[in-house]
């Protein structure tokens, strides 16, 4: 008996749900510049207000916002300008009763003062009098001390992924160093006896690894950091040897097993010969998809195994449905995935759906005039060509015979970390 | 006369249609391993056919199709089984009238056999003999010889930035080193009295180098390399100075100036003096982003500057508007704009367009039951909040009054290479 009959099927919602027995990866500290992309492992507090200080925030004039009231084109107030305040100083002197000083956007307000007015709706007279011709409100055309971001406040919870945005944020509180989750590390495997390395030819009857190349492009787009392991041949020494190995060095082991059953049952014995291996799933709903291994290796935080398909497009899919969250997971992700992830198109031709699994169909998007059109990239899950044309996949789920042609679908697009 | 006043505001297409004065970077070899998101800077064409020889695509047996012709459940054929082909090397023999092989998925076929029939329409009987319940075509679950690549064929154009599916298809035919454009060097400056580095405590009427931080971090995930050059303060010689060493290590520099006139005109005014200096564009007709500046520096091979905005999410917002198209013309890329970049939503209230403007308001995305919802994000220019909680911009047109609630609207996303 096979061990592929020890297991039924378990469905996509099934695998993810397992996910929560793996704990993120530990932490690190990084510099400021080099967090982008980066998920927090630490809520983050504000150290101090942004702004620190009352600031204009145009070009113009400070003052006493009281003393421009009932200003306007035809009724204009008059200042005495005292000076100027320059940029990146606190201001020498305040601005008294009917008195105003010049100031520049991002300059500090001197004591007195709560407003700016405009340049535009003022004139400097020769004899140092302002005309105001626009009276303002207190709190015109000046960021409060605080007003972006207040002293305490948490900015950003732990699992939140840095974009530029939060990094310009954090940035202006100086906080140069972050705890963040280290960059999951992958080890990923290719067995088989027909595959060779990149740099050797390979004869009659073998192919290169491609496998180990497009899971470590997907890894290093995700945000994790491949660790390629090589070729290993299907010989049970051989893998368990360098599974072992792999364990002690990654976070996370990827085995893009031999396309034969007899190449996953040496995957899946491989596994179980391990010390303190449990084999949570070995076959999944899935079309590509179906010889899909998940394992718990190690008592305590256990690390997981993926066991991919052989063939690279079918990888490719798995990897995209299941190895993605898998690896958010790791990477202590706890946002929402980011938008942009799927868009709605309408399907150009009948598709029939697999019984008994969800099936994910490559397609390509092309716009003709206002409406988007998902075209499916058939073709047999040994070749790569077709998921090169495409732009992303289309499921059909259980139980559902088919999607139509001019139905609207989801498509999740490939790539986005 | 302000040098300001030389100028009329351009509109953000004729700014990009400037973008052809620029060209590429310079290339050069990667590892495959390392050319995930790099582009392409020469077409590939296929040293070889993928596969390289006719292969099983099911786990079954090698036959000469027509000796299958016929079979069924009822009626199957029989065939005598001479062996098996081992995963990775050339059949030993061949399969003659009457033969046929066990092949594994991967496996290659031996000479004489055009198809594969799968296991589970077989069964072996003790005495060698196979019984065929179904017939297959010539053809059937095996893959022909260049099925997925054809040698000669040009795989991928030259701008083609490379997923992770083209880099298993560059792996399967061995193409270890490519020929990539660099990453754009970008250098980045900002300037600014009032600005202090992120390891300085500012006093009053200092505040900390955000911009530097925020468009490092959109560069680099762009597919750029930022180069940090410091703070600078408003000083002409010294700013001169910095332009002129940027000029020498980057291709492309990024000049955050400070907000007020004075600090922008300053700006214009160094990149006058500069020998070679031509300023395209000094005002844009966008909102946030009007004092935005373009210029080529250099006689031969120009190389683009780009003054920003002082105010942090302004200046973000000109990077992503301007900004990213001028980074992807620098790294060669010619492929349209990645899917997944803009959503469709319905703003949830009325919005006020920019008079004479193109308007880039920040919003947040929220779905609701079925409807996704962009939910403007206002504040002052001068906060960084604002733009922490948009999830993308959307734009108001030029001559547009502006946007109803309920209208629906298309929000271009932040972040994605």
């Amino acid at each position: 008996m096979s061990p592929l009959e020890f297991f039924r099927l378990q469905t996509r919602e099934e695998v993810l749900a397992l996910y929560d027995r793996f704990s993120p990866v530990g932490v690190e500290e990084v510099e400021l510049a080099e967090a982008g992309g980066r998920v927090l492992a630490a809520p983050v507090p504000a150290p101090e207000d942004v702004p620190g200080f009352l600031r204009a925030s145009m070009d113009g004039y400070a003052v006493h916002a009281q003393d421009t009231f009932g200003a306007s084109v035809g009724a204009p107030q008059y200042l005495e300008i005292e000076g100027e305040v320059p940029m990146g100083v606190a201001p020498s002197r305040g601005v008294g009763p009917g008195e105003t000083l010049r100031v520049a956007t991002g300059a500090m307000l001197p004591p007195g003062a709560d407003a700016v007015v405009m340049l535009e709706y003022t004139a400097e007279h020769p004899d140092g009098t302002l005309e105001v011709r626009r009276a303002v409100a207190p709190g015109e055309n000046v960021l409060r001390p605080g007003e972006d971001v207040a002293q305490g406040e948490v900015l950003f919870p732990a699992g939140r992924r840095l974009r530029p945005q939060e990094i310009g944020l954090l940035a202006a509180l100086g906080l140069s160093r972050l705890v963040v989750y280290k960059k999951p590390r992958v080890a990923i495997i290719s067995s088989g006896d027909e595959i060779v390395p990149l740099d050797e030819k390979p004869r009659p009857g073998q192919v290169r690894d491609a496998n180990s190349y497009l899971a470590a492009a997907q890894v290093a787009g995700w945000g994790g950091l491949p660790l390629f392991v090589g070729v290993i041949p299907d010989d049970l020494p051989a893998l368990q040897k360098t599974l072992v190995q792999a364990l002690n060095a990654a976070d996370l082991i990827l085995v893009s097993g031999g396309s034969s059953v007899g190449a996953r049952d040496l995957t899946l014995t491989a596994i179980q010969d391990l010390p303190d291996a449990e084999v949570l799933v070995h076959g999944v709903a899935l079309r590509p998809g179906k010889p899909t291994i998940l394992a718990a290796l190690g008592k305590t935080a256990p690390k997981p195994l993926m066991g991919l398909p052989g063939h690279p497009a079918s990888a490719a899919v798995v990897m995209e449905v299941l190895g993605r969250p898998l690896l958010s997971r790791l990477a202590g992700v706890t946002d929402p995935a980011p938008w942009g992830r799927t868009v709605t198109a309408l399907l150009s031709r009948n598709l029939a759906g697999a019984t008994g699994r969800e099936d994910f169909v490559r397609v390509r998007l092309r716009h003709e005039e206002t409406t988007l059109w998902a075209d499916p990239i058939l073709g047999p899950s040994g070749l790569l060509s077709p998921l090169v044309k495409s732009d992303g996949l289309v499921m059909i789920p259980l139980g559902v015979e088919g999607r139509f042609k001019g139905e609207e679908v989801t498509v999740q697009l490939f790539g986005g970390a």
